[in-house]
């Protein structure tokens, strides 16, 4: 499927309001169906996604945003809320079938935690980079409650949220203005 | 530019060999400024980049990275080092012009922690997909010495090595067979 880097990077913007058409649920799983290729260690693959796109589910998740993060995101017609399941290892079998990487990782939190946080971040930018792809607008946030999130969402399992992202087509009214990068000097060195 | 999903996500994959030609610094810099557009919180964009593209730098490369991994990274024409500046705050005044946004992290360990790793790894990802965008393979890696490496290539800076990720153009005959992903329903649910 054609896209263009101004859809992925250059044009593409963080987007605060939304226009209520609803998402499909064909289109979420277009979402994993092309995310879930991109790259983690050892395949571990540790995201795990909640789409909350119903009455109910918005109703839970007001109270787990930040004020400022609140009204928007009861507004978007998708949360996603991207989880990183700390027992990822416990998959690996299944993911990883040609040699025993269960033990890397079982039994060390420092690695589990490093793994599963640096990973399913990776798979969240891949996230957004596939609802970009298929013509939908991003709301990253990381401004919420993550012990109730974790309460109201992953109870009774081994997941743990990352970041939350809304997910429509963004009204372009509601953008702010675009802030600076850094040059390429100043973030960047050779070897 | 124009790309594919099929570039970027199904039939990308991670390499282990790469065909000696250079990667010229100017597609380094096209990555650089493509990646630097996808969003991170309160565009702190904490992500630092070095490109080890010469033999000294590779020399110095090869004791940090663990046994299986060290042979390929010093056969890519580019290894980059993708790192975390833990004092990505003091540079919220250039980048998040608006408001102060500083205080919001500022003498808080956990919060600092957290952000830095989250958006250097959001940004590892969009730059994979930028590299990818422009022909580029790649081959991301998270085995390495950390305390050497950051005493070898940040030596004197406040940033920490997050991961490591080989460039180039990917010698097929070199990719191991694709490891299965979860399904939909192993790793998504709606509420």
């Amino acid at each position: 499927m054609n896209v263009t880097t101004e859809q992925l990077f250059t044009e593409a913007r963080t987007h605060n309001g939304f226009f209520p058409e609803p998402v499909p649920e064909s289109t979420l799983r277009a979402i994993y169906e092309l995310m879930k290729w991109g790259p983690t260690s050892a395949n571990c693959s540790p995201a795990r996604f909640i789409f909350v796109n119903t009455p109910e589910g918005k109703a839970k998740l007001g109270p787990c945003m930040s004020e400022g993060n609140r009204a928007k995101t009861l507004a978007a017609p998708v949360t996603v809320i991207i989880g990183m399941d700390m027992a990822f290892y416990d998959k690996l079998p299944q993911l990883f079938p040609h040699t025993d990487a269960r033990p890397w990782f079982a039994g060390k939190p420092a690695v589990i935690e490093a793994t599963a946080f640096r990973n399913s971040s990776l798979q969240g930018a891949y996230f957004m980079m596939a609802a970009r792809s298929l013509g939908l607008d991003c709301g990253p946030m990381s401004g919420f409650d993550g012990e109730l999130m974790d309460a109201t969402f992953w109870a009774g399992t081994t997941v743990k949220t990352n970041f939350v992202c809304n997910l429509g087509k963004g009204d372009p009214s509601k953008i702010f203005g675009r802030s600076p990068r850094l040059s390429f000097e100043e973030a960047c060195s050779f070897a």
